[in-house]
């Protein structure tokens, strides 16, 4: 299978520092780099984002889009399940290993993320009042974080991956993972714990990361990092 | 390819009415029933949920999870991608058209859905205070379920379903849609509204749902419906 030519991927300019690390083209870009595939950074601003021609790329407007001599896709799990599947750096062959993968693809991002993105919302994003109302709510998807991270915890524990070998499915949970990072729930879980850092510590996640970080540099405003 | 045979898929046996039509094995019977592939239950009850053996089959506890000959698997979005691949019912099989698939399938489990989890959480699941700053966080919410549906209003626009032929992808999507039944976010969107009609009408979705309600009717608790 021949690498796919001229990719592009859609990157934001430039966001504040508190989500610098997390946006999704960061997924891509790691398993781009695991696939050894080049790739060239499409920058979309924000007024681009709500452009009729770049909602004809990525109907919801957000980043990542990825466009290449053969075809352009959206979703970031869509995407990295496109390169893996022509990348066995990133995919096993065997049909019940790339099935466990895909299973904890949506796994990542269906039950996953949905709790952890809602933890994020209250915690960071929502700017809104947080009364005791909003607090004893926040308390309650703090429970449904952690059970999900429990469960997790239970199934690395032993294993390098979540497959045993590093796989696409990993990609995404580390990136999920990540969301957290300035929480306790990774850091109080030792096989999860273990798990992110070893995932981090790839080469290729190292210069996904230094390229998603370089190109915010690069667009900072005046004044800010 | 031949059809797996033995297929299990599990199930509650029971749970209130607000959700029946809801839980997840409906995404899965309906993708059989499209596929034409014949399966049976296999009833997990509440006990059954949290043991050693179930959370082998599927770690998280919940339903559904799929067995056959050949493989086993969680996560609803999984499991439809698996059987889609085997079934030109359900996928295209023209490389861009599949990989387009595949971007819906991901994009209505993780672009649309969460919004519209954390509005059936706030709205129906959550059962603790709900004062004046978790109203005003639910109008957030509400905000951002709306965005969503609005681009998939304006992607449906002239279409019978999001890739123009039905797909996997419209099983997820309009049982996404579907967690929005006692709202109008749906019958106020005219495009969103005739696609999921035309959804549910398919007779395999019929088949589907009815023997999704059938089995909460064997198991119901005296009393109860």
């Amino acid at each position: 299978m021949t690498t796919p030519q001229s990719i592009q991927v859609s990157v934001l300019p430039w966001v504040p520092p508190i989500i610098q690390g997390l946006v999704r083209d960061l997924r891509v870009r790691w398993a781009l780099e695991e696939a050894g595939w080049p790739y060239s950074e499409h920058v979309v601003d924000s007024g681009d984002q709500a452009s009729a021609s770049y909602r004809a790329l990525q109907p919801f407007g957000q980043v990542p889009a990825f466009q290449s001599d053969e075809l352009t896709l959206f979703e970031s799990g869509a995407i990295v399940l496109h390169i893996a599947e022509r990348s066995p750096a990133l995919m096993p062959q065997e049909p019940a290993a790339r099935s466990e993968m895909i299973t904890w693809m949506f796994g990542a991002l269906n039950s996953v993320e949905p709790p952890i993105m809602m933890f994020n919302i209250l915690d960071m994003v929502y700017q809104g009042p947080k009364g005791d109302d909003v607090k004893a709510l926040k308390r309650w998807i703090v429970g449904w974080v952690e059970s999900r991270l429990d469960t997790l915890e239970s199934v690395l524990e032993g294993k390098d991956y979540v497959l045993g070998r590093f796989t696409a499915a990993d990609v995404l949970l580390a990136t999920v993972l990540r969301i957290l990072r300035d929480t306790d729930f990774v850091e109080t879980r030792p096989a999860l714990k273990a798990y992110q850092r070893r995932c981090e510590a790839r080469p290729a996640f190292q210069k996904a990361l230094a390229d998603h970080l370089a190109n915010f540099a690069k667009h900072a405003p005046p004044g800010a990092s």
